[in-house]
């Protein structure tokens, strides 16, 4: 980035609620950015002067041969649940999709959308957890964008981060590179974010304490190359679960997956919250998860790097590949039946993630 | 990008409005993405297989120094309007803001809030322009992101647009960078864009034919550099105007800024318009609208060749940059007086892009 820019002293910012003035563009925006975005970013990069970050390309491609871009959006409801906060989210989401491609994160973006009335104290703290989250996962935060809206229209704060990575030269990962035979890996415990969030929202008043598993991933995924070279995919199962993503493999890759249930790490809370409600936690969201795919032969080795990393602890290998049934996923069911494991057509939960 | 993905056939999207279920993760949310927004985007680029769109880095270094990474939220009402839409402002914006850096624009990001209850065709119509506003700037759209809320939790459609672009080497230009006698110019008319949303909200009644100047600004931008190689600063007249840009200026420069209002481009339309309605015109935003600074032995040849451009055909030169008052904008009034320029502290109109 250049030319550095000063960060302005600390303004008395006063305001106790974001109002329109807040996104027009003149000097309360200013003051807002600098106030509440600048001063917290300033750690793990910072916002730049020209409403454009820069980054040097000749030592971009010194760490790789691909350029990586990827963006989300993050409507989640509610912005503050057991375990994160929108602003966590927004960064792991990002940070995630960069790194199940191959890529090492380098940077990301930050456009923010306002309802008029937000308190500024929750704006502060989802800002501040971006922060956080950000130097864990060794981005920086870039360059960012305010909007403010009025009362009504839109539902308090929606966060859009877009990254940039580098893809390591020689890795080749890809929904379309599965083969019989592969091995599928997951890094822990499954349907954490979903049952949480649900939760969260209120209405259930079921007595958990599961927490959202978000987490930024980059640094497993890190150790899980390093182990398994030829890894052939990995995905984050989040909107639509691990059911979603091993429908696309099974698809784009013409091949059959048997997923095994006795083999789902899966906390007996969720569990239970599942069988409750009546959901099916192969379609519940995770935000700290990935599945991999890796040859057999390298199986057991994928599997140790994965457990001994503290956000891999309960890996486990939960289904193969195979040549039968292109474009089928089935499960052997814990009382040894077999049933389809189907895409669903929408999701269970809205504003998920 | 790699690998390459084949777009399916287009399959029968019979919904009429957009669901839920469309930003769930599942089969309906495929269908979505891939009828109305990769099969428009496939001329212009195309949505990566993996959430994840992939440049070769040594192709981009071979087109300049540095990368450039900029983002923006458009959340503006209503979502078409005289001159343009959502669709074409979201390109457009992100499109000149790695133009005024001095970066050529080589990719975008598309990620989308959807109310629940949005018609598809009015989807369709923005997805359109989209993609017909990237061919014409001569760039992909190349990943996005898909998000639907209940109704009432958005207003309609919100659009994130991220950009990567390549910074010509050797080119440096900053908000930081005028130095006294550098001359200030625009490529044409101001204040269209403002004029015409705060029309197309209908609660005027006014009978005007004022068209958003909403334009990528790229070709005209190859064209001025071109010409003034030692161009200062370029900078989008977007929010808050010429007012807000031309203060920034004097403040990052340490210099005062002298403007003349009898040198300002401005259809007889809009300036009634602003007299009407107590506007000031300074601070209407633009969408089609450079600032740029250039040292005055450049001004003349820099002022030919915007005028010769289709978009630079009013192109001005609307002051000067002065040792004097440094941080001061003034304006020489029409009538011969002097008056203080000074920065909003909000805006005249919300939602205003």
């Amino acid at each position: 980035m250049n030319p550095p820019f000063p960060i302005p002293a600390r303004r008395t910012f006063t305001a106790k609620t974001v109002t329109l003035a807040h996104g027009g563009g003149g000097s309360a925006m200013r003051d807002l950015i600098d106030d509440v975005f600048l001063s917290a970013f300033s750690g793990a990069g910072r916002a730049a002067p020209e409403d454009q970050a820069r980054f040097d390309l000749a030592a971009l491609a010194a760490r790789g041969d691909r350029l990586a871009f990827t963006t989300d959006s993050f409507v989640v409801d509610p912005l503050v649940f057991p375990g994160g906060d929108i602003g966590k989210l927004a960064v792991c989401g990002t940070v995630n999709d960069l790194a199940v491609g191959g890529a090492v994160p380098v940077a990301l973006s930050c456009a923010v959308i306002i309802e008029e009335g937000l308190a500024v104290e929750l704006l502060r703290r989802v800002v501040g957890s971006m922060a956080q989250t950000a130097r864990a996962a060794g981005v920086s935060i870039s360059t960012g964008d305010t909007k403010v809206v009025a009362r009504g229209a839109c539902d308090k704060l929606f966060i859009t981060t877009t990254g940039i990575g580098v893809v390591r030269a020689g890795l080749d990962v890809g929904i379309a590179k599965a083969r019989p035979g592969d091995v599928l890996l997951v890094n822990g415990l499954l349907g954490d974010h979903g049952a949480a969030i649900l939760n969260a929202r209120g209405d259930l008043a079921l007595d958990t304490t599961i927490e959202s598993d978000c987490a930024p991933l980059n640094g497993l995924i890190d150790t899980l190359i390093a182990a398994a070279p030829g890894i052939r995919m990995m995905r984050d199962a989040t909107r639509g679960g691990v059911a979603a993503v091993v429908n696309e493999l099974a698809e784009a890759s013409a091949v059959g997956v048997r997923l095994s249930e006795l083999a789902m790490p899966m906390r007996p809370e969720v569990q239970g919250f599942c069988e409750i409600l009546g959901l099916d936690p192969l379609y519940l969201a995770n935000e700290g998860k990935i599945l991999a795919v890796v040859p057999a032969n390298e199986a057991d080795q994928a599997l140790a790097a994965l457990r001994a990393h503290p956000l891999g602890r309960e890996a486990a290998a939960i289904g193969t590949v195979t040549a039968e049934r292109p474009g089928r996923v089935t499960m052997e069911t814990r009382f040894g039946g077999e049933r389809i494991v189907d895409m669903l057509v929408g999701d269970q939960l809205p504003r998920i993630c």
